[in-house]
């Protein structure tokens, strides 16, 4: 179930922003994705917490890599569109943000993702996200 | 009409992730607000362009603001949640966000954004977000 | 854990909207609520399929149900925003909305809601809605 | 720039449930529609006023017959997602949602739809829709 899909790996490392956070791919296999970041001063809004902008950044990656692990080789993943919503202060040491396909149509595919902070030893739900992803198909089919 | 609201700009110099991008405070005034940021290796996705999540930060961070503008005085300003749309490749060389409050309430501000990207001389819509903010009032009503 | 919470029950009995679908509130309590329509002529899109509307709709009322479920004794509850993605034809003979509280704030509920559809014996995934609901205290608090 | 495109009024004729909600289109055109529905018992939320359920559905219809305007001859309009704000009671005697496409794809539209109802003379804002549709080509392509 877990391990690291090639293709969503060499995607990453080539996502300048990704690299820029520090942020890692945690797992990327079978239409899930987590990606990782620990907490850093140029990623924080005005109080010293996690920019809302990063939860959605690291969220929209986590959703495009599990739908390319579902994708055909050679495929492209392009975010349709996403809602995040913010449930809670992202105050923890690490921000984690964990997505799963709900379906992974010819074209289209929808994926939702949680984001958590860990607080001590604890994993608290900070975001949620809904989101809609574009599968090129190789040959400029879709 | 145009113009930098005090303590819109103060808390805009206070986002960790906004200085980081390099991004700039154009205008915050009247239930407006306006961010710019230009191309870096360190806001891209795969491809080279903006990443989505870049467009989604300036965007987030300028719907704030605009609600900012329109609070009382020591009000605090809480994204809820925001949904963005990806109209075309953020292809250019700066990224804008400008965002406008469609309805200020006591509690809840409800404010969107366009997102363009500038090629050659020419302001591309790339992006468009719908957002909503929470208006924390001073004394902890709200 | 299952069962009908009365407030809710009592306000889902008001909405003209519900009443005329032929929608009935199948759960209400501790977070959850369940809302279930057969399907009928007057509900269809062009194909003859359960409109995206009618999906909207009642998950929306789920949403709200849900949140009304953990809010104090006459609070009123409004939605502030929702969305909604559609994954797969909504052709079955009855649609159900089952919907989850994710985190009840003191004035912000936020919220998902599942949409199937019974095709055969079973019930397919057709919708995906992440809502936000205002929970408004009974003194005019919040 | 105003009038029926003669599609559009065909697909919106066979909708049950617009037929039903007594909802008229009022006007699609070049990537432009208008839907007004007036207020009755059967659309109504608890508090009398035009259930979001009712919103989310004419402003859907709108935003779908809008791209169908720009579609080619034959093609068909599917919603993926829509996200609405609420943002003030929609308590008027009629209710309009004006649809306007942001950008049309080959494949993907995203459109823009402002919700509003009639108080006395006064038409007030009260819903904004964010949404996406899928183009499918008449040939299955897309």
């Amino acid at each position: 179930m877990s391990g690291l899909h090639e293709e969503a790996a060499d995607s990453f490392s080539r996502q300048g922003l990704m690299t820029h956070f520090g942020a890692k791919l945690v797992e990327a296999a079978d239409g899930r994705c987590v990606i990782e970041v620990g907490s850093a001063d140029h990623l924080t809004q005005q109080d010293g917490m996690f920019h809302g902008g990063v939860m959605a950044a690291i969220a929209d990656a986590a959703c495009g890599h599990a739908a390319f692990t579902l994708a055909p080789a050679a495929a492209n993943i392009l975010t349709i569109e996403f809602k995040i919503n913010f449930l809670a202060p992202a105050d923890g040491d690490r921000l984690r943000a964990s997505a799963t396909v709900l379906k992974q149509g010819r074209s289209v595919s929808t994926v939702e993702a949680r984001v958590e902070t860990l607080r001590g030893a604890e994993w608290a739900h900070c975001g949620e996200m809904l989101a809609t992803m574009f599968v090129r198909q190789p040959r400029g089919g879709g």
